[in-house]
């Protein structure tokens, strides 16, 4: 029994196929249109006819043959990361970073300008603009090359890119960063809170990359939290999602006093944590005490979540070899199951990766859904290359 | 441009139309030719020709035309909801339940059999051998027409239908529940938590049904929980997820007590729920004083997960009028943002509602994926019709 689809299936399957050849070319090597084929399930002539079709959309390229193939050389296909540009920047209390990177995510060049949490409003703006402007210059690409940006910033953020609530930076609440960045890029701009997106970073291409339910704690003087939830950033009704911070009962506000007491009051730990892993028994004593402190509240989030993986990110990540064992001891003094404890590899750059991905994002669902990007973009020629 | 799709773009194809079709059916009433093309985006041929293959499956029947149609009446097509049977089961501290419905649900018989918390193990398999039973003969159906069978019990179960933690029933932990209802119906049998199966039927048909995130609290002596998530029951990596209730910090081992303390140390909490209605001074403040030992957990819940909802079910649920306001006021306290809350209508069925809907699910995963149900029970000729 056999059928000829209608115009109307006919459309429909032709967008799942092209959707299915990209992304099948952005998760791979270049691959021959037999491998593509085979890749996606698709005929040999379907294949072809999508390819042809997004090499002149200037998505895909045709990639030369390998020299010194026996025979006909098969023509290849690669996704042409090169095609646009995106920015990822993070604002944080002591420093704003920049990232432009490709549509690969591989940075181009990374801008950074220190500040610190008591700067008021128009100096933390000015200080943006000046790290992003440096990230465009040193990756040679204008504003109107950026296809999408992805901004993190700490506190609540609302779903138009506005700041709802901080109360770590100065003058912070109520500033509007989607608008103020549109100033300076075109296209899309979205914002998210710091630890969701440093918790993105993990999913994409951290420690938690392949996981599908994990606890992320942004670590530092404060708290944070990201919570990835079959596999995907979990937001929350309000976007407020992973603030069980503010819960006194969750012991996060109190912890880091127990570092305090050691370095005397000030909040720079990095001395506690080396003087605990010489074996300081006082620094011991202060990381066992904030570490507890700070299970309380993880273990509600892993009763809560039964995650397959806790990652700690953050300022603290560095140290976090001290902590992994008291907290582990909590958990499995707290939990019905210990999961996984494992240190973020991004150092303090995890949430600016997050960013970045957060702009990619939106080129891919402007990709898969076949809606328009800007469209000065289709006209790069990559800059740095 | 036109193109001829190969075979296995085709076979792709009708594959999702048919699951186009049942969709459609099952969510709507009877729906003519036309009516089913214009609400799966198929063509009439498509349409058709899905059509006359569900009816050969038996999944899908035509309707008499309406009389008094003017014109050629056009055939209507709707899913035969009574092509088979699903038992669903609640086994509870006090009361075990066990409903036999028909493909959408609709109860066709509902058995219950009094227990208690202290009885052993070989007494209470005994007694939900009785229960299922007695719905089985109740429905008129032999154990071969039960398609799909669901079971809910209180504790910590596994993927395989085993009770891994249960200290709420005696000599459970460690029960196969799976392998002992095997004994009584043939078709596949999956066992989950009560609670997660209750916040399943609050998303199915109760108060939760158009909510995406929602905190489901199963309020009776013991608090349990179920959480959705995207839609979707949450079960967490080691499916322990929502066991917020064993950590001291969250406040619901210790929160009965203070209605014990009214009640005189006994379990039964009816009257001082009423009293608190009544206006008794001692039982409001009896009421607080649990409601806000509870809020902390369920502010715990919230803050982590965001949620649209709260919905207040369980045994409990029939007096929480006088609950709502002292949980609300605690939640205004703690949380960023106090979801709506709303008390569950299914009074003492939602669990085993939810254990319905766990077997439907089975069915319906056969259904769109295409694999074998049970070939005995094609041949049902409905009992009760």
């Amino acid at each position: 029994m056999t059928e000829q689809p209608t115009g109307g299936d006919l459309s429909r399957l032709r967008q799942l196929n092209a959707v299915a050849v990209m992304r099948a070319l952005r998760d791979d090597k270049p691959l021959t249109l037999t491998e593509l084929a085979r890749r996606t399930g698709l005929s040999r002539a379907s294949t072809e006819d999508v390819a042809r079709e997004l090499i002149e959309r200037g998505w895909v390229a045709e990639v030369e043959p390998t020299v010194g193939t026996v025979g006909r050389p098969a023509r290849r296909y690669r996704f042409r990361a090169d095609a646009g540009r995106v920015l990822g920047v993070d604002i944080g209390g002591h420093t704003i970073r920049a990232l432009v990177t490709d549509l690969d995510g591989e940075v181009l060049h990374t801008s950074t300008v220190a500040v610190t949490p008591q700067l008021g409003r128009p100096e933390r703006l000015t200080a943006l603009d000046r790290c992003v402007i440096s990230a465009l210059a040193g990756a040679r690409v204008t504003p109107g090359q950026i296809w999408s940006t992805g901004v993190a910033t700490t506190g609540l953020v609302d779903g138009t890119g506005r700041v709802m609530l901080s109360d770590s930076l100065a003058e912070w609440t109520g500033v509007d960063l989607a608008e103020h960045l549109r100033r300076l890029v075109a296209a899309p701009v979205r914002v998210e809170n710091d630890g969701k997106l440093a918790a993105l970073a993990e999913a994409w291409r951290g420690v938690a990359r392949h996981a599908k339910d994990v606890v992320f704690l942004l670590a530092g003087v404060r708290t944070g939290t990201g919570l990835i939830i079959d596999g995907k950033l979990h937001r929350g009704f309000g976007n407020a999602a992973g603030e069980i911070g503010a819960l006194p009962a969750a012991g996060w506000l109190k912890a880091p006093d127990h570092l305090r007491a050691w370095s005397g009051g000030k909040d720079e730990f990095e001395d506690v944590f080396q003087a605990a892993r010489d074996g300081d028994r006082a620094a011991v004593t202060a990381v066992r005490r904030y570490t507890r402190d700070i299970a309380v509240g993880v273990s509600a989030l892993v009763l809560t979540l039964d995650p397959e993986l806790v990652v700690i990110g953050g300022g603290f990540s560095r140290s976090a070899d001290v902590m992994v064992q008291p907290l582990r001891d909590q958990l499995d003094r707290w939990c019905l199951r210990t999961p996984e404890i494992r240190i973020s590899t991004f150092g303090g750059e995890g949430v600016a990766y997050g960013a970045v991905r957060l702009a990619l994002e939106q080129v891919e669902t402007a990709l898969y859904e076949g809606t328009e990007l800007p469209s000065a973009t289709m006209a790069i020629t990559a800059g740095r290359k």
